[in-house]
């Protein structure tokens, strides 16, 4: 048995059975191996950023990494814009980057390249596999440290190291993640300050406490005690609608940030840091909560978090559930022409029980979030390191993990091209998707931050560089290129009545809806 | 005056008037520079593999460098792999790529990256800029470094260097670069073993050798001594038919490169390094050239290699050009059905003179190179790194850098798909290039290197990660939902049609070829 094949083993010994892949020459043994493994499934992505952002999609769904197969630096390179939303949503994940037999790297062959140096600023943990023996422990080592942070776990594997033979040994199994538990001191300070600060606290649910236990737990130490929930500026995974806690989102501007955070005396972190803002601004802050504000850490990812939750409700005597229950979305705003508005209110109104919506919509998808809190239970993820072009790959991923529900990705066009390719990926896997592409054909968000810069009249560099017209892009030819059945929407009534259509269809299906 | 002028104002002052860009938040203030300056091209690409496969391929041409224009580290990320390629090829490159205001970074914001060590692996040199006064110093430093080796110099531009106000200052002009003159010891040395070695003696002509000055020397020498005239097995850029020296390329397979050169007993380098296998395979060498050939090394990148040649040649007597003129290209064997061969055929027999061929063609090209040795004159481009997904945007850049001369782009599927948004750059900037996309659905290269691996049954897994069909991806509606006009050939006839139609009408255009 060669080193490939006790990597393979190691994989499916500890749980892992999804592999995103885009191989090359070097992972050929690995391919060998995989295929002899039918309880593995192999995903092609035809692109490396296709390939991490899946995986991080499967992840955040299925709460269990799933591994990628890379090909060299430059494969790796390829996927490390998300590999850095995966970071910094801590998404576990076990990354395969296949290198050069150990014996040819001092003959700087053209694919030669530094690939720790390329991998650690987006991973948690690199390991380099020693020897054929070495891989089913180095794999077992990387896949506890992407369940344990959890985080991303890259490993570099040779391909002498994959096709030399090992000796038999024992498959190992990663020890399960021993989250850290809370001290009670920690839990009653919190419960302290949130007592006392009534609708002047609030508690940050970042990461695994936006959902589950800790957000019901949220739900009820809101009601019991006036404290505000409020929820990441990008968000990797919450639970919402349906009568579920709502989470205030910190807007993405900076103003509107610290205006919804002015009122805060007392900020309790769970899962989550200190919110800053996305870019520095001339004259305005890094912190968005104000200077009087007193930040209170109770749980990082990879404490218990959803224990000390519990235990904080339990010291605020926070026992009823909120009785909320969805309530409902007013359509009576859609009328006329097709908007981004317009269609955020058809898609939340509308949106199907326990769909998983992938947000990639950015300017244009800013009334989702809002309008969705009153419509049916949901999940909701969002790019989470701010590198464009991760929703298409993050909905291919979703729907891997959770095939029995339906995803609506909504997307903008510009981060969308970033990772187009994925649109056949959901086409090859038949994967339940339906894409909304928000085509106002302009990077939209830069034109406003142009304006933020004082710039109000564009000249042709700024308008070449910032309008995606001049060929529009269509959309659906593009899709119908990758096996997308699509259809195009310019009216309101279209969008909508394509939106409830594809909604009942099951398989991939994508509306390009036509906005100013 | 702030920063992001006087970058500006340095890049044209130093000849730098493209700059391929895909910006993002952190570059407002350099876009909105670049708005001020209509003597600077911008170009955008959807994808930043496109802005730096581009930045590669107009140098090639232009012969200078082109800027690039990249958002923070997951934007520099994204463009990693091409600037792999054209660190191997040593192409002149001048990125800028945007980071946070300094006093953002201690915040860790979610854009926050490491950028210098994503940088070094593909750059030959990483700057940071340190204040606005810095930045034109920087940006000369960046450029002089460019042109000099000639290498990729990655220059990283704080937001708040490039808004803050810089003194007035002359506008720093960077140095010729000083290319070293060989000794004549090392001439005469490789002069007495090619004498001496007659047949058994050859010339390797990497980089700038491969066209111009030391390839009309090289011609000149291989008729007085016999010496035989390789290129690499990747060629950076090569002129070639209409009767120009031909260079025997070193076959991509380890077992044909070594047959390819065992009869060599002396391998002089020029611009060029000892030919190693691209991968190592088990029992297989890592050098390609016999273990008894002696390897001198004339003259490196970054060395008077035009001089070197010329006195090379001079000290062997070597005064008569060949006299070869183009033989013409054999289209016997195109009837029946369509082939990789009979399009490789078609293209090298009917390939327009002063053509710029960018190959990608992987496996399904294999043909062309000796083909279109009989062929009109012609420049030919290719992947130099083996980083897959830079034919469409280095052909791109090339007809960027020559609107004079049409681009014929020899494309695969499989790495087509990586940078596949290269095909709206080329119809918004409406340049003069023919795509034509070998489409057999397949990583036909990985197929066989599976076999060298010793499996010829495929099962699932292996077929789900080295075949591209269900769905076929219909290169046809991409590329008109990219904006370029396409079309599809299925039969000999119908492709020799299409490409002769294809090359009498300028502008961008993709012939879809089916092959088995």
């Amino acid at each position: 048995m060669n080193g490939a094949d006790r990597l393979c083993d190691t994989l499916l010994a500890n749980g892992i059975d999804v592999c995103f892949a885009n191989p090359g020459t070097s992972e050929m043994h690995f391919v060998a191996a995989l295929d002899r493994r039918a309880g593995m499934r192999c995903v092609l992505g035809l692109f490396e950023g296709v390939v991490t952002g899946a995986a991080d999609g499967y992840a955040r769904m299925a709460e269990r990494p799933a591994a990628t197969l890379l090909h060299t630096g430059p494969g790796l390179a390829n996927g490390l814009a998300n590999l850095h939303n995966a970071r910094r949503a801590r998404t576990p994940m076990v990354n395969i980057v296949g290198d050069h037999a150990a014996w040819h790297l001092p003959f700087d062959a053209p694919l030669t390249t530094d690939i720790e140096a390329l991998a650690r600023p987006m991973s948690h943990v690199v390991r380099r596999v020693r020897s054929p023996d070495d891989v089913a422990p180095a794999a077992a080592e990387a896949i506890a440290a992407a369940r344990g942070t959890p985080g991303v776990a890259t490993l570099i594997l040779p391909a002498d190291r994959a096709w030399g033979d090992a000796a038999e040994a024992a498959i190992p199994v990663a020890p399960e993640p021993r989250p850290v538990v809370i001290e009670e001191s920690t839990i009653a300070a919190a419960a302290d300050r949130l007592a006392a600060a009534g609708r002047r606290g609030g508690l940050l649910l970042g990461g695994a406490a936006a959902r589950g236990t800790s957000l019901d737990a949220a739900g009820r130490i809101a009601s019991r005690c006036g404290t505000r929930l409020f929820g990441e500026v990008f968000i990797t995974r919450s639970e919402r609608g349906g009568g579920r806690p709502a989470l205030e989102r910190i807007p993405y501007p900076v103003d509107l940030a610290c205006a919804a955070l002015e009122e805060i005396d007392v900020l309790v972190l769970v899962s989550a840091r200190e919110p800053v803002a996305f870019f520095g601004y001339p004259g305005k802050p890094s912190r968005l909560a104000p200077p009087h504000a007193e930040i209170v850490a109770l749980a990082d990812a990879g404490d218990a978090v959803d224990d000390a939750m519990l235990r904080l409700a339990e010291r605020l005597d926070a026992k009823a559930a909120p009785t909320a229950s969805a309530r409902g979305v007013d359509e009576s705003m859609v009328a006329g022409p097709l908007t981004d508005q317009a269609i955020s209110v058809i898609a939340a109104a509308h949106l199907p029980d326990e769909a998983i919506v992938v947000d990639e919509g950015l300017t244009s998808g800013r009334g989702f979030y809002a309008l969705s809190e009153g419509g049916a239970r949901h999940d909701y993820l969002m790019l989470t390191g701010g590198a464009i072009g991760i929703g298409i790959p993050l909905a291919v991923g979703a729907a891997i993990a959770r095939p029995d529900r339906k995803v609506v990705a909504l997307q903008a066009d510009g981060s969308g091209m970033y990772t187009v390719q994925g649109l056949w990926t959901a086409a090859r896997e038949n994967l339940d998707i339906l894409f909304v592409i928000y085509s106002n054909s302009a990077y939209a968000i830069l034109r406003l931050e142009m304006q933020n810069v004082g710039v109000t009249h564009f000249d042709r560099n700024a308008e070449r560089m910032l309008r995606l017209d001049g060929p529009p892009l269509d959309w659906v030819a593009m899709a119908r290129g990758m096996g997308v059945e699509a259809a195009r929407a310019e009216t309101t009534e279209r969008f909508a009545d394509l939106y409830m259509a594809a909604l009942r269809r099951p398989g991939p299906f994508l509306i390009e809806a036509i906005i100013p």
